[in-house]
């Protein structure tokens, strides 16, 4: 993974260069590691700042790389590319991710067990988020002359958030033990056991940090613009870049892990990492960018269109369908990716 | 609860002198002991007609209030209210009571487990309710120019009357076992103890039965009344009174049983009577106010906007996930109860 | 049910004479035997063809009736028939034929078990040819004006057909051990103990075969021009001689097997048979009729109205919710039953 850091002066050559439509695979190529780095330095920090906080800050910090994207995103008035790129986050997590684990640690292993208990939870919270969703979209479906869909929005979003934090209460302190936590880059959990100055470490891991996230904030602006302008002269709609690039650019370490985890037959944490993943970005990152706008004034609201709904209800369906009976088998997966190809289909044709 | 029979007399002076909207607060107190007397006479009828026709009318009796209120409010063409009445009673059981329930019980124990067999087949007879009423709406939505939908409601009406029936043989004859039956104001339970003459007690709650059934006939005239008048001077909607006042008045004694039996670890209790309620109303009180249409001209029929149906479908939908593994946590109290604050603003934006 | 052959030759004469309303029905009743013999036939190839031919020939065998007269419908251009006639195929099995075994069996046995691995991949594969409806139904909804809509459904039917024949592999191959292979007409399973020369055997089954496939040709063109005049001649739409005739003439072997097995408490078997049925429709001949499309000319899509769409959810999810806890009893098939009177009346009425 580390590798692939090379990317990151090439990608800020070519944009100085103009070549931009080259410079928009660099980009996405460059991104990879820095949003690997940030989950990793995430959990060191976690580490450190013992149980409580470190969970805190573990549980909302996976999502960083798509916050500051979709941030620059709303900055330059990509409404569009935003919403879908949430939709596609969480559709990607729920059925491409969980859909090439199962699949792939199916034809491995003939059976793969797993605890219902923990995914439950984040199960109910997801359903809460579309909830949210839905109840907002068939509001201003039902009263469109109506203006009060903003307050609507930013009411629910606020219901949303603070059953995040309660979510975060259960989960890290009253009923800590229905949870696992893990580093989400376990490949590189061996990091954890080099021995010497704590403190040091702590600060020279603060200094990567600061330089990760000064990194991150130089490529996502070049990658909205890279959008804006692949968008324009190409023809492709902000829909179909969003529910694609977005998701491939924040969450490509869930997605390595996943599937490593699952080939090792820890189907337990894969759906652990997916199902949770999903539920940040519906419970969390929706709403927060939402109430973003009410001091920013650029704004996008918690209502979405026919099929971006439908999508994300067979998404939670289908992958709560599959969790249901606490065991996996390749023809689940393969059910699960082929709805995914089916959704997928309909952005393509757009 | 008794004390407050003491607005009965204020209600009905402060209707006399003109001062409607002191009187509407005022009435809605006073229907408040009204219904839970009725609910604890039914109880003590139940007791002395022995297990089935007991049952049979233990399990009706429970909606007397809210059928005695819609019925003037149909006879006042109050069309709207009655029907958004409904939906708020159905939501109210299912999130708000079971919310406020697994909620507060969850904050007091860890864990609370109850019995997924008894509440099982109420499930299956409210997913039956919203088919005919979704099937009723989008029959009328795809053919709106088609004049049969009255037959259409006749028709699902009667079907789900019929299985309603079926439902009671099923739970009071064939598998009794099944089921629990008990008091639903458990606080007033004691009386029943009383030793003495058993015709003269009989005769007596007769008596009492029968004031307590003119007192709720009286007050529920004033009530739809003042409705009529609080909507037209302060221009809400009947929609928005409806959600929120039909509930409160008729399902008071099932809300204040329900929170007293989680708090003593009664859960099992308290979720059967939350689903059984909002079945009843789904199936029995819905499908009845529709038939009374045929005999007395003024008519509601079985068809929902897409609002009312999204809450309902998120309401069935969200208390069964909760309901499905057997045991509740504090924050599954939290999602339902957000799920019905969310609902809320909509109608509260209407 | 061998004596309804007699009903082969009267048809073709009343057709002949030009009783048409008379021959209709007589039609319907020549057209079972027929039905019925050839999933007999398919079973006795099965057995003679080895497990794993044998079991593909089986599973795909059973739609040979529907898939005849559709294909004939098509060529006729009646598209509003054949694919409410597959919407019908399929509610027919989730909730009439699962509902009548399960009702009578309930009557019979206080409560029947069964075992949930069985049926669960079926739902899976279920929810998926769902999940494609929904999808291209909604994408024609949301862009209607877009002709891309063509390629969405034979996109979306490859993408079906494909897990149809990974779910074959998954059944017959990977984890053959999930699943039960029977006879579908039990009743005449005694034939196949019938011992003497296997290949004379084999070779006058195929005679008999070949002989039933042509009655069916020409039972099933002629059908097909019957419906179309009493569509003209007494006003019926397509749509009402769709989800009833073409349901009834398909399946009538299946139907009475599974009745037949609930009352010998072989709820497994039954449930197996109305699952399986209706995911073989759903996943394989839905898709299929629509790839003939390609190369014929003539052609339906995979997008359904409203009220179809809601049909299938309801009837998809309640066939789940009795599925799901492994156990039936008899109000759960009064409940699916009354749910198809329900959705019955909407075709009835429109």
């Amino acid at each position: 993974m580390k590798y692939l850091y090379i990317f990151l002066p090439v990608s800020i050559l070519l944009y100085k260069l103009n070549f931009f439509t080259l410079c928009f695979f660099v980009t996405i190529l460059a991104v990879i590691p820095i949003s690997s780095s940030i989950c990793k330095y995430t959990d060191i920090f976690s580490e450190q700042l013992g149980d409580k906080v470190g969970g805190l800050l573990n549980a909302t910090a996976g999502n960083i790389p798509e916050l500051i994207i979709s941030y620059f995103a709303l900055k330059s008035g990509m409404f569009e590319l935003v919403k879908s790129g949430l939709i596609g986050s969480i559709i990607g997590n729920l059925l491409l991710v969980e859909g090439i684990s199962i699949f792939l640690g199916g034809l491995k292993y003939n059976e793969q067990k797993f605890s219902r208990e923990f995914a439950r939870t984040n199960f109910g919270l997801l359903f809460l988020a579309l909830t949210g969703i839905i109840i907002a979209s068939t509001y201003k479906r039902s009263f469109f002359n109506n203006g009060n869909f903003k307050e609507m929005s930013y009411g629910i979003s606020i219901i949303l958030l603070l059953v995040y934090f309660l979510g975060l209460i259960f989960s890290l302190i009253t009923h800590r033990n229905l949870f696992i936590f893990t580093c989400k880059n376990e490949e590189e959990a061996i990091d954890k056991n080099v021995t010497g100055n704590r403190q040091l470490r702590f600060f020279l891991t603060l200094i990567s940090f600061i330089f990760t996230f000064l990194f991150l904030i130089i490529e996502g602006n070049i990658l909205v613009k890279l959008i804006e302008y692949i968008s324009l002269s190409y023809g492709f709609s902000q829909n179909f870049l969003g529910i694609i690039i977005i998701p491939m650019v924040g969450n490509v370490a869930e997605y390595s892990t996943a599937i490593l985890m699952a080939l090792k037959n820890k189907i337990n944490l894969c759906i652990e990492i997916a199902i949770g993943s999903g539920m940040q970005i519906a419970l969390f990152a929706m709403p927060f960018l939402v109430l973003i706008g009410l001091t920013y004034g650029y704004t996008i609201d918690l209502s979405y269109n026919l099929y971006q709904i439908t999508s994300l209800i067979i998404a939670i369906g289908l992958s709560f369908f599959v969790f249901q009976d606490g065991k996996t088998f390749w023809i689940e997966g393969a059910i699960l990716l082929a709805s995914y190809f089916i959704i997928a289909l309909g952005y393509l044709f757009m």
